[in-house]
């Protein structure tokens, strides 16, 4: 079951889902979600500058000495609902260094308030934004987790759709592609998977389309529905505990399928969202390294 | 009442006073308490480093260029019972930056798990450690606020009853000395004061002292009952909003009778822990620059 440190972020995240039932307050929901930046520990040697990416607060994650070329643009996690740049700051900053590239953490707007597709729009935005910038697209990749990871791919089907260069490499880690969990693993898997549940999952669906019509198995915000062909090089990464396995796995099936270049990793032992782990779990800062080598492959990062 | 920014720190405190009231679970207080870090934008050119210090864990937070002599000795606010340096560490990184000196953040262990004097043995322990590393008390300043502010005069009463060098200068903002609660200001501002409120008080003051037999009057944490001769150089601000002015005023007039250099300023409209608005807030901006000049000129930092 890994590390003692693996197994910690597994009981750290069962004390986590404990607090979430005891209200259902969604701005509560929000502070609760934002103690996971406990799990990493401080990425030295990164500085932090909040930006207005034309028009989507976000904030840049600068580690010393990295490209001024590349950027990894990042989508946190949270259902849509939940959660902000802030809580994925460190475990990002750790992944940034190892790249040796800068991060750009979108602030993207959350759900009730703001119902899909505000997310995807936000993500877009920043990406323009980057271009805008004079950033080339080869040399962007899209990142995220969660439903983040569903952004990272999302914005790659965005650009397609509407035209705009796509992003060098795409970045999935533990994604949530089904929002109408239809998938085996979201019951099979429901003992072992100690961040998520079925009926939590529903609720940030919900939440997400409420008011739109838009509906769950739309291929809009439903990825194991939508055509795949044409992706940039992804690399999908999960935790075998995570009840959204299927997700992972059965993307990977259908992008293959349609074409696209995919590498696709577990994490023995790995909770939903492993990447939290980062700087204090030996697992997690073993697939930081992998993680990085190929996006420096894939988008060209020359070595320092 | 002060800039519209000053205005949104308010709603802000009402907002997470409400949050509050919604559990008496203290991990849910926990997080919901970090949520303060909203208030300050981030700091540009800060890195971050964990630390072992001397036993304690702390954070540095360390400006570009600053200087490698002077530290600012930090202690969070919450009670005794909630928060982190990462709720501090953005406005704190503000503070540091305008004094052109490395903070380090000290992450006490809190009540009720550890009850006092455990955040202040954590304090000195921390402050032990700068000295075994080489850095003169003279160009330490102890820095705070709430029971922060406390922490930090508390430091330097330590220090002279353990016969440790004092530190330089002591910065108390915000500081809540009267553990007991006896003083007009706790009723009398009752309704100007968005965070704080007697029934939260004395939950943590209980929670801070269960079992120990230390009593709320007892001059080792209600500073309005210690001798204050012999505090080095001693700045205390606060805001008129605060409940807990009064300790203040008090603190201010008993240690100039006591001797001490005590520097006293108010800021107009501002609430409890104004130091949050950093970055944000003009009038907190202000307060930086003002703390950051009184900081440089005790601690002796060359200009840059």
């Amino acid at each position: 079951m890994g590390s003692p440190e693996l197994q910690h972020m597994a009981a750290f995240y069962e004390d986590m889902a404990a607090k979430f039932l005891l209200t259902d307050n969604i701005g509560v929901w929000r502070d609760i979600s934002e103690s996971l930046h406990l799990l990493a520990s401080e990425p030295e040697g990164v500085t932090y500058r909040e930006v207005d990416a034309g028009g989507v607060p976000a904030l840049w994650a600068v580690p010393a000495g990295s490209s001024s070329e590349h950027v990894l643009l990042h989508s946190h996690s949270g259902g849509s609902v939940v959660a902000s740049p802030w809580m994925d700051r460190k475990a990002v900053g750790h992944l940034a260094r190892a790249t040796g590239v800068p991060a750009l953490l979108v602030d993207f707007r959350l759900a009730p308030e703001h119902a899909f597709p505000a997310q995807t729009d936000d993500v877009r935005d920043a990406y323009r934004w980057l271009l805008d910038q004079g950033y080339e697209a080869a040399k962007i990749a899209t990142v995220g987790h969660s439903i983040g990871g569903n952004y990272a791919v999302n914005l790659a089907l965005v650009a397609r759709r509407e035209g705009l260069p796509l992003p060098g490499a795409v970045l999935s880690m533990s994604p949530w592609f089904d929002i109408a969990l239809d998938n085996p693993s979201i019951d099979g898997k429901a003992e072992l998977d100690k961040m998520l549940s079925r009926t939590q999952l529903t609720a940030f669906g919900d939440l997400m389309l409420e008011g739109t019509g838009v509906a769950k198995t739309d291929p809009r915000i439903n990825l194991q529905h939508a055509d795949l062909a044409g992706l940039p090089p992804t690399f999908v990464l999960y935790g075998d505990q995570e009840i959204l396995t299927d997700d992972s796995e059965r993307f990977a099936v259908r992008a293959r399928a349609a074409g696209v270049h995919v590498r696709l990793e577990v994490i023995p032992g790995g909770q939903h969202n492993f990447l939290f782990g980062a700087g204090k779990v030996p697992e997690i800062d073993e697939a930081v390294g992998v993680m990085a080598a190929w996006l420096r492959e894939k988008l060209g990062v020359p070595a320092s």
